[in-house]
């Protein structure tokens, strides 16, 4: 059902029955290290390449949290996923392994939000029953693709974010269960350009996307600031999240009570992080394993999630291009 | 309204309102150079690169589905967009000039049938009223990308396929309008793996995906194998097309009547084409110039379109990936 102008809220309840949450070792060692449902040892997990790496980690995901529903494959309609590496192939390939319709969605680190948004359409009555959404990303094999090889040993910038190595799936469902969260609402995010040209502060090019979606989220549904207990935006790292909260200041919105951000919160303090995390297992991650958890414990009740992606290729900004930015704003509520 | 395993027919009716092609000087010389709405003169288009070529291309596709269709920016709920480039740089950066919510997505050459295949999902009594699915490709900035630079002067091998230069837009509506096809059917595709690694060979790596599509959507519906006019697959090229009706024929259906692959047509028999052409642009530009006039000339009654896509990145053929296939399968019917 169309709410104002972008939102949407399906019309037939959408469960969130299960998720599955794998991590590297240093967001192992994070902030939310008792929440995830798997700490890699190390970044190969005994795979010749990080790309391969990321392959496992997509297909542990979505293998652990069909088993963890007690579903068989056949019961799954359609696996909805994304990934930063070239052409999708870490989901695809991890995809391939299951006999499962697939589709491949990119918003950059904001593909999650994507995959609940396309998701919320799928699934209804008479539609499908049962949609995975899965999205990852890997640091080493970002730092090659996007930067150079970790090799070289490149000195980041302070205003730059890691990029988490991590995926997490949700199984969501037509099918009633008691106690899990529900999807409730999402609003599709249009791409804002504020012309950044600095690949080392995404935060600044994400930050007016995710404050376009909000703002255009709250006022399609009528919702005040303190509708939500939290906001958790994706990541725009800490400097991000201020800018942010001053782009929403600026149109009459204080966000400052329940404004997060999973890039700024996924590591600890005494992790060298510099901005926070990043990437499409950012907030994936993090609600897969901390926000869900915590909703299902009954110590959130309306959770606004705001994954947020940088627009670029290696090749765009060697061509001048700037970054544009593009959020997704998802609902999810225990009702 | 789910019918079958995999195939969802749309409940609202989906009217395709309007289409627009553009493509570069080989196709326009090509079979279907009467039906393109543009024929650029050279590969640049007064672009300093051809990645900005390509999203000058995707640019103008959107614009004038919009203007064709006497309809403004804002009556616009959503562009769901592909292309081959990594991190979909083509589709987004048109994207962002017209301030519309936006997906992406990624099925390789198979981008436009997901992009209609979500749609259809998407446009609905009380959901989306107006969305432009929008895919393209640019022969340069893929050899780029996947090969070489065109500048080394590569010989292809025989078993290859060019990637067009093309762009399509089409713009899908719940309202009504008189003698324009309908998007009646949808059957999402799961990733196929027959473990080809021979990037010069697409065809035989796509082939068992659109099989597999064609068969679990004709056994979803019900459908003989002489309900439409025409399949249209994506871009398997000539000798993919005979595989794909090998493949068929086994499974004791006989599509040697109404099997037609738009890379095998888009050239001219005369020009030199090795397979045929391939691309995100392919299926885009033949079924919104050529399908789509022919339909509403009432030339073609039925149509079942099944783009294909190969799922490789330059990175994943040199860590020794095979190339799996996926294809979705979309019906149009003057209704």
């Amino acid at each position: 059902m169309r709410k104002g102008k972008h939102t949407y809220l399906p019309e037939a309840g959408i469960y969130i029955l299960n998720t599955c949450s794998i991590v590297g070792p240093n967001e192992g060692r994070g902030r939310f290290s008792s929440y995830y449902d798997q700490v890699l040892e190390d970044y190969d997990w005994d795979c010749k390449t990080h790309e391969k790496t990321e392959i496992k980690m997509h297909k542990f995901v979505i293998e652990q949290v069909i088993e963890n529903s007690n579903l068989g494959r056949s019961d799954i309609d359609c696996i909805v996923g994304g990934d930063l590496l070239n052409q999708l192939v870490a989901s695809t390939f991890a995809a391939r392994e299951f006999e499962i319709p697939c589709l491949g969605v990119y918003s950059a680190c904001a593909s999650f939000g994507e995959a609940l948004s396309v998701s919320s359409f799928l699934i209804g009555k008479g539609n499908m029953n049962n949609v995975i959404c899965c999205t990852g990303s890997h640091f080493g094999a970002v730092e090659r693709q996007f930067r150079y090889p970790l090799e070289l040993g490149t000195q980041p910038a302070p205003s730059s974010q890691y990029t988490v190595t991590a995926a997490g799936s949700a199984l969501l469902s037509v099918n009633y269960k008691e106690g899990v969260p529900c999807l409730t609402a999402c609003t599709v995010g249009k791409i804002v350009d504020y012309h950044i040209c600095d690949a080392n502060n995404m935060g600044a090019a994400m930050a007016p996307a995710a404050a376009d979606t909000i703002l255009t989220h709250l006022k399609d549904t009528g919702r005040g600031e303190d509708y939500y207990d939290y906001i958790f935006t994706g990541d725009l790292g800490k400097y991000g999240r201020e800018t942010l909260y001053y782009l929403c200041k600026k149109q009459g919105y204080d966000l400052g009570g329940c404004l997060n951000d999973c890039g700024a919160l996924i590591y600890k303090d005494k992790q060298k992080d510099m901005q926070g995390g990043s990437g499409a297992g950012c907030l994936a991650a993090v609600f897969t394993a901390y926000i869900y958890k915590e909703m299902r414990a009954g110590n959130m009740k309306r959770v606004l999630l705001v994954p947020t992606g940088a627009l670029l290729s290696k090749g765009s900004s060697l061509q001048g291009e700037s970054i544009p930015g593009i959020a997704h704003a998802v609902a999810v509520e225990m009702v």
